[in-house]
Order: C-alpha cells, then sequence, then structure tokens
C-alpha cells in the first residue's frame, strides 16, 4: 500500500467517514456573520470558570461531548484523540481532556491544528489503527492575548494588520466506515520564514505557507481551483487573503473565485472591530465545523480544500530578534468518495 | 488492514526498519554514565549560538543533520519529519528545523515525545505514508529550567525529587524497507492525573502513566516483561521508578530485573549533584539513540519497549491550584520483524 502520491501528499486507499462534528463558540463570535452555524453559544467568556485557561480547557471539553453527542458515541469507542492548541504546554488539551480516558497524542500546529489534527486523524482511520479517531482544537480571546501580546488590562491601539483571537472551538470524529462526507487525503506542509517580524502581520506571515501547500497539492493531484466549491484558508486575515492570491497568480494559479478564509468570513471587520480578521486555532476550526461541514452534510456543497493555517511564532525568540515560521496542513474533504482516484484514472 | 490489535496498540503488519539514528549530548550528560555513547558531544552549552534557545534549536538541528548523514540520505529523501519540544511553541524544532524544507508535522508530548514522534513516524511508514519518516526531540537544561521554574541566576536549593533536565537531543530515521532493527508497533498513552501538585516531583505524576502504558501493551500482545531484554522508561528517575515497580507489582506484573530508566542511567546521581536523576525530552531520546539503538544494532540486545513518560504541566495551571497531567507513549522495537506476528499466532 502506498498512500502518498508525492511527497507528503496523500490520497487515502480507503477515505475516512465524517461520523459526526460539533462547535462551539464564544458571544464576539456567535454575533459575528455566520454566528448562526455554530452548535453552542456562550455568552459567558469564563465558561463557569475561574481562569481564561480554565474556560478554554472547559471550551475544549465541551467540543468534544457535543461531538460525541452527535455521533451516539462513548468516549470509551474512540481509539485515539489528536489535539492541541496555542496554550503553552497546549493547556486547553490536556487539562480539557483529561477526563475523557481516550488514548490521546498531542499535536501543535499553532493555528494549523484542526488541519493538522483532522490529517492524523485521517491517516490513522485509513491506515486501520483507529475505527473511530476523534481530533478537537480551541482557542480563546484572553489566553492568547495575554500570552502572546499584552496584559488584557493594557488598552493599547491595534494596528490594521492586526487580527482577533476567537474564542471557538471545533472537533470532528472520523469513523472507517459511514456515509459522506469523506476525507480524501491531504498535504503535509514545510515551515516556510519569509522573515517576517512584525507579531501583529500574522496574515502576512502565513500566506506563503498556504500557497506552498495549496499549489503543491494542485499539481500532485492534477486538479485545479474550479474543481473545488471552495479552497479555504484558516485565518490569513484580509492582509493574508490578499498576499495569498498575489503568490498563486504568480505561479499561475487563480484561487480567487473559490476562495474563503476562516478569519475574513467570521467577524464583520468594520461593525466589530477586528481589524484584519479572526484568527486562533480555535478560528478555522469552528468554522470547518459549524459551516463548511454542515454544508457538506447537506449537500449544498460538495468538494472542499481546507487548508489551516499556522504562525510557529515563538514570542521568546521574538524577542530576540527572530522571525515568524509559518506553516500550512491541506485537508481535503468531499462528498464524492471516487473523486481523487478517478482523476488518477484520468489523467 | 485493521494493525490495531486492542484499543490504541498496534501490531504493524510491515514493521518500519530503522535506518539511522544520532544522538547529541552536552558536557554534563556526557561526563556521566553512558557518555561515551553519545555520537557527539559539545563542551560549550550555547552551542555557538547567543541565547539558550537558539542553542536548543542548534543542537536539534545538529540531531538531524548527523542521522541525514549516517543514513547516507538527503533531506529531500524525507518525505515527513515529526518534531517537537518542551519549549513554549515547540520553540527548539520548529526553529531548529525550518531550512530542512522537509513536510513538518509538530508534535507535543513534553518528555514523552520521543515515544510519541517514533510512534507516529512508525505509523506513517508502516501505512504507506511516507518512505523515508524521521523525529527527533531535544531538550536543554538552561531554556527548561527558566521557562518551568526560576531564572537561571537564582541559586535556590533543589529538593532531593526533583530531575536535572538534560541538554540532549536524539534524531531516527525510519524506512520502509531495510534490516534490524524494527519498530513492531506500540501503545498509545492515555493523560493520568494521579492529583501531584508538586512540581519538583515528576517522577511520582509519571509513574501511574507508565505504569498504565505498560501493562496494557503487555496484555494486548500477551508477552511478559522476561520476553524483552529491557522495559525502558524516561525519566521516571529514582523516586518514579521505584514507585512504578510498586504500582505493577500491585497488578501482579514485576518489570523489576529488566526495568531501565533513562532518567537513572544518563547522570551519576551523586557524584554529578543531579538528585533524582536526568529528565526533559532530550534525555530518554539521547538514552535511546545513544545507548539502546547501538546495543540493538550491535545484537547485544534484541527486544526492547520502550516508554517514554510526560509531565503535561503547565507552569500557568499549577499557579492556579492546577494538578500535573501525565501520559507515556510506549514504542516496541526488535531485531525479529515477526516477533510480535509469532506472538499472535502461538496464542
Amino acid at each position: 500500500m502506498k498512500e502518498n502520491i508525492k511527497r507528503a501528499i496523500f490520497r487515502y486507499s480507503s477515505p475516512p467517514s465524517i461520523k459526526a462534528f460539533s462547535s462551539v463558540a464564544g458571544k464576539k463570535e456567535s454575533q459575528g456573520p455566520i454566528g448562526e452555524y455554530f452548535d453552542e453559544c456562550c455568552e459567558d467568556s469564563y465558561f463557569g470558570e475561574e481562569t481564561w485557561e480554565k474556560a478554554e480547557s472547559r471550551l475544549q471539553k465541551t467540543a468534544v461531548q457535543l461531538a460525541l453527542k452527535k455521533a451516539g458515541l462513548d468516549a470509551s469507542s474512540i481509539d485515539i484523540l489528536f489535539a492541541g492548541d496555542l496554550i503553552n504546554q497546549c493547556t486547553g488539551s490536556t487539562y480539557g481532556l483529561r477526563d475523557f480516558n481516550i488514548p490521546f497524542l498531542g499535536v501543535y500546529g499553532a493555528c494549523s491544528t484542526m488541519a493538522e489534527g483532522l490529517m492524523l486523524s485521517s491517516m490513522a482511520v485509513n491506515g486501520g489503527y483507529a475505527e473511530y479517531s476523534l481530533n478537537v482544537t480551541s482557542s480563546h480571546f484572553s489566553t492568547a492575548e495575554r500570552q502572546f501580546r499584552f496584559p488584557l488590562s493594557y488598552g493599547g491601539q491595534r494596528t490594521p494588520s492586526s487580527q482577533w483571537t476567537c474564542t471557538a472551538s471545533g472537533a470532528v470524529i472520523l469513523s472507517g466506515t459511514g456515509n459522506a462526507p469523506f476525507v480524501l487525503g491531504g498535504a503535509v506542509g514545510k515551515i516556510t520564514d519569509f522573515q517576517i517580524k512584525d507579531a501583529n502581520n500574522m496574515g502576512a506571515a502565513m500566506a506563503p505557507a498556504a500557497a506552498d501547500t495549496i499549489k503543491r497539492y494542485l499539481e500532485a493531484t492534477g486538479t485545479k481551483p474550479r474543481d473545488y466549491d471552495f479552497i479555504i484558508t484558516g485565518d490569513l486575515g484580509s492582509v493574508g487573503s490578499v498576499l495569498l492570491h498575489e503568490l498563486l497568480c504568480a505561479e499561475n494559479i487563480d484561487i480567487c473565485d473559490v476562495h474563503k478564509d476562516c478569519g475574513v468570513m467570521i467577524f464583520d471587520g468594520y461593525k466589530q472591530d477586528t481589524h484584519a480578521g479572526g484568527s486562533g486555532c480555535g478560528c478555522s476550526a469552528s468554522v470547518l465545523c459549524g459551516y463548511f461541514l454542515t454544508k457538506l452534510f447537506n449537500k449544498e456543497i460538495n468538494n472542499i480544500l481546507f487548508a489551516a493555517t499556522g504562525a510557529l511564532m515563538s514570542p521568546m525568540l521574538v524577542q530576540q530578534g527572530e522571525s515568524i515560521p509559518c506553516i500550512s496542513h491541506l485537508v481535503h474533504i468531499s462528498n464524492d468518495r471516487d473523486f481523487l482516484l478517478r482523476r488518477g484514472e484520468e489523467k
């Protein structure tokens, strides 16, 4: 069996089925343009806990409970749980998920975590390592802000290119058997570093990573942007999205008609004062699990590429004069189980 | 294909071959009882860099370069690179490995990272996702100390149960074809939390995680401790090792004769003033890649279980009154490719 059609680009011989998915969002996210799509919205940004970090743990736990409930499964049915988040030591995941007693593999991909987790989860199910596999991630404005930027009580002016870390979570349960939608394959990202040193311009830092991964996947599969309903990026925001279009156009790849960015979609930048858009692991996770998977499930759309983007930024290293390395992982989700196999034969 | 013989416990149908392995260690580690086994020792704990974090990045980069050289491979031959470390945002990995241009999947398992990475890497090769896969991790005394404990210039008294974070790194390259030793399978750990809140007693916190994983693997494979030359834990140290023996004895599993702990082995606790032993991702990584894989390669030993242990401790959550969740992942390495398959038939 050879699942890699090209270096680190997969086409699964037994595409895993998306058994269930869930999304949980905070108040601001729920008031945004796609707020109605989230399963659960919480007015209280503490989620009933005493600290922001415990709140994020609760948020991630809630997303998993909801996904299990929607799948009609008990935690003991899940073979492997892939999770991670932005907070040091992946606090939201390890503290939030410890009570489930599910075999656990921690991942770190910053805001690309939803795609990384979904790829590893689908590799596990397609490879026969798990019958049911779950992946989850989250972010919380208040935990991220005080870890990566400033104390919450510091009311500094935000720059136009800055993004707003979403308080949100998303979870997906995959199964070796079942119905559409399916995860058909994916592409593992490479670390790219274009020497951006401005921690308030993550979109510019991440755009080259997304461009590289999307280009590699399209070329390896012999597909074109118009083959997809949407090519979705994680949280490039408005600044990074324009750069992505420019980078791909220079390679004669025009995704403008089908491109959507979760960071742009989740907030109304003007009304909600979020500047260049949303960000954080929970941004792409909740938009995928709230909006896009619902539309796939309802057959309103049928074929998407989901390329979450992550800034692997260490505040410590940026303080030491270093730049921001970035990454983008991609998963291909479709209602047509044989889309890629058929493409392979046509070529 | 069904590679999971029980929930999250794998027996590979095509066991990946260990193509090459490398270990790099700092001065103190090189002066320890197994110092002669490390490929490269560096007197300068800055590894020629300006800061500790950049030093750890350099350390991890060196381990990868060395492994590639020993394998006779170029970086472009590696399909996927699995890496992570203890430092926030996995700084050593993302900054240290960005120049290799290898598709990268970040993992977070604290000090269990070597086992987690090796398991994911072997799943990738066995599953046909990669022809060559690489995993690496590291730790550095000075980056870990100032992140998890105290400023380096603070000369506080260390408690007897405390451990010394190793300055070390280890890397393994797996191949879909090749000779012994092989990775036969493994067990994904579960997060366990026995409510230990003392960040200076990690051995006690981690012992239950190791006991659970080892017990599950022995039971699922129908093997006994005496079937192995060694059952190796990561960094329980002297305190945690005694607890592990007690926990397993209570389950009628006696591993005392074959148990080795990397944290106990790497330092001479009395002469080197390291108290309960070594710790850190680089501890089990360097002892595996320096000592044990060398002995397997030379056929001095033939069959080991490697159960690295990780304290998924968030200093922020411990300050908020929380306990320390822990995990232990296990990989089975043997010169006998069919050991597990034969066991399955005998049963």
